[in-house]
């Protein structure tokens, strides 16, 4: 099943996956000379939006937790990647050490976690969990869904190592984005590999920061292509702080979100596209999704904001620090989606581990609007066989009507979000400094 | 469909799938370290015979002509493969020049050649073909059995470097096992990558020199799993020539397979196995067929001589050289095979790029007996989803009733056989003495 496009099939989304299409082998080989300059993250998922006209990436997760949405087909792919990554990074390695979410009663997290386990031992890694909860003190059995189970076990801290009771890894696999700070145990390892660094976490990171070096990304991709990159770029402005609570700043947000929204005019008129632009604001400091606002005229900012403040003092009740009132704020072109399955809005998901794509799937929500965020309660996940190259482009096929020829361009956008991911944790690298 | 095996399920062999399974993670890692020292082939594929009490290769083939019988499920495993080795070998490559067989007549075999060329395309390369036949001085338009076609163009040889007329590959992809000798334009090229290499040819490979290194590689094997290297290994013993026109050497010969049957019976014996041991006497020296015979007693050699000796006249007719009648010979314990689609007998070939078991398929005869050679005209092929990851072991399972566990335990053993290959070609490489 492949989700039917209710755009036309001849605008510039077709020509791009045109010209994608033909020229695969000038863009794999591009990919292979950046990453021979730049390091991709271990694993990475990343949202696309396929709005007809305009392809763009609208988040890129460092900490994937939708691998139970892989098909089995997709499975050796994610192994063999798994063991390259593994391969480049300490061949060596024996033990593996993986840090889940504290989401351990969510049985999709669960068997997303088991798969993750999975794909770890194939590829020839010993594998245990450690909690993210310093409060444990005993190993836990995590019952699954299909009957197995996991055990998830108490960190032990040495002063130069962390490992589990009589289990030293080489490596520890964060799949926690460390929203709420990173654990104490983390700091100060210098022995070990941790994955991805802690600077991949939300403490660290910026949404901003990471569209920056998209932006860089997609640029000179389009210059390789001969394309205009507003065709696989979401425009944004960013405001840092904005303090809520007094509507100071508020004056910035409104100003870019008009500023933006003139910019986004301006290119529909270029390109015909007779629609009315929105743009999103988020908070630039998270990966959650409260607080996201969808917004078509710049007087609605003020309007907005209180309701922003709501959801915002909500959603970090309990961290308690002054800045949560005044969170530091991007505003980004919006970007519609224009899949649907059975009716219901669908965002295709690209997942990848070290530069490969290893597979993909679709979240669609039935009761959201194709310009409002699906990532929310409701969404339901359709697993796609979504290998891009799983069927190899036909030269006879009509533009936007093959599914593997969908698939790869998907499959380059997200290894676009992905390259950008890894410009942006170099450019973050607190230690990069010592490199020099 | 997965061919059943007609054995009991309780023999050593499912023994063997048991301890396999259990030690995956150690396995992977072990392949990883040799891997560290060894560099696998650009392709290969493995024939291997499963005999219920012991799986054995019998056949590394360094220029693998079967890749159209792999599923299309398949193909993004061979594509990530082949950007993994490409990246290792040459990241800036633009160009691969892909060197075939000159039976461009067999559309089987140009079906293969396409899946090739699709691969390495999708891996990031121009691919285009050039012809093994220095005659042909024109392109030459092949149409492939499904509408498509591709073109064979005329080699171009400077003194430096081989390509085509307006085409300078960095690297030279060989599909020709150079059973005739290497072409002249491939000789003395320092400047472009030639995979596999000139001494990977059939001019200099001998087979007992393969089986001598997978003997090294599954002794290894054997005492990282606490097992009985005899489980995986055929047992082999060569003669160097033997003029079979005036029987002179024959002796060897027969004491060698007397030898041989004494020691396989001796085995059998061991594992309690009620079956009458063969030996197979075949050329040393070429991945050709004929002039294999199957013999059960030493005092069958003499009589078979004189066949033999017919048969590989007929096979080397034209090539006239007087070691024509005097072939080296290698003889090597039968591994019957014993798995069955149909009824008809069946022997998986496992497919392999890079380090990676991309996929695998059956080659079954309905008209050859369970110790004979099923690689002769009649052999029909059937692809299976083969990929040895595709659904992660089960604990549960029963051994030898899982197809996925199967598989897995077959890309082990393929993949030893290419570690073999690895050593191999690291013991006679030419060039060798160069980098000490």
């Amino acid at each position: 099943m492949v989700p039917h496009l209710v755009t036309a099939l001849t605008g510039p989304i077709n020509e791009l996956e045109q010209r994608i299409l033909e020229s695969t082998p000038v863009i794999e080989r591009w990919f292979r000379l950046e990453w021979m300059e730049h390091t991709p993250p271990f694993y990475c998922s990343v949202d696309l939006r396929n709005a007809g006209f305009k392809l763009a990436p609208v988040d890129t997760n460092l900490f994937p937790s939708g691998f139970n949405h892989l098909t089995p087909e997709m499975l050796p792919l994610a192994v063999q990647a798994a063991m390259a990554a593994i391969e480049k990074i300490c061949p060596e390695a024996k033990n593996l050490l993986l840090i889940p979410e504290n989401r351990t009663r969510n049985s999709f997290y669960l068997t997303h976690l088991a798969t993750l386990v999975d794909i770890c031992t194939q590829a020839g890694l010993n594998v245990r969990l450690g909690s993210p909860d310093a409060g444990e003190t005993e190993p836990r059995v995590l019952p699954l869904p299909d009957g197995g189970q996991l055990t998830i076990e108490p960190l032990v801290r040495s002063k130069r190592r962390l490992g589990l009771k009589d289990f030293d890894p080489c490596t520890i696999l964060l799949n926690n984005d460390l929203s709420q700070g990173a654990m104490p145990a983390l700091l100060g390892l210098h022995e070990q590999y941790l994955l991805p660094p802690l600077h991949a976490g939300w403490t660290v990171r910026r949404k901003s920061r990471h569209f920056h070096s998209y932006e860089e990304v997609a640029k000179k991709f389009a210059k390789l292509l001969g394309m205009d990159p507003w065709l696989i770029h979401p425009m944004f402005g960013r405001c840092g702080q904005v303090d809520l609570a007094t509507t100071a700043g508020l004056e910035c947000v409104q100003t870019q979100v008009d500023a933006l929204l003139t910019k986004v005019r301006r290119k529909y008129k270029e390109y015909g596209i007779n629609e009315r632009p929105f743009v999103v604001v988020k908070a630039d400091d998270g990966s959650g999704c409260a607080g996201l606002l969808t917004v078509r005229d710049a007087r609605e900012v003020q309007a907005l904001a209180a309701r922003v403040a709501d959801r915002m003092a909500d959603r970090r009740l309990g961290a308690g620090s002054p800045e949560d009132l005044a969170p530091e704020v991007i505003i980004q072109e919006g970007v519609a989606t224009y899949e649907r399955i059975n009716d219901a809005v669908a965002e295709p998901v690209v997942c990848m581990i070290d530069r490969y794509v290893v597979g993909g799937y679709y979240r669609i929500h039935a009761d959201r609007g194709e310009d409002e965020n699906l990532n929310a309660p409701g969404a339901a996940y359709v697993p796609l066989a979504f290998a891009p190259q799983q069927q190899l482009p036909k030269r006879g096929s009509k533009p936007g009507a093959s599914a593997p020829n969908r698939f790869y361009m998907y499959g380059v956008i997200g290894r676009l979000a992905m390259l950008a991911a890894s410009y942006e944790l170099e450019a973050t690298d607190p230690e990069a400094e010592s490199y020099d």
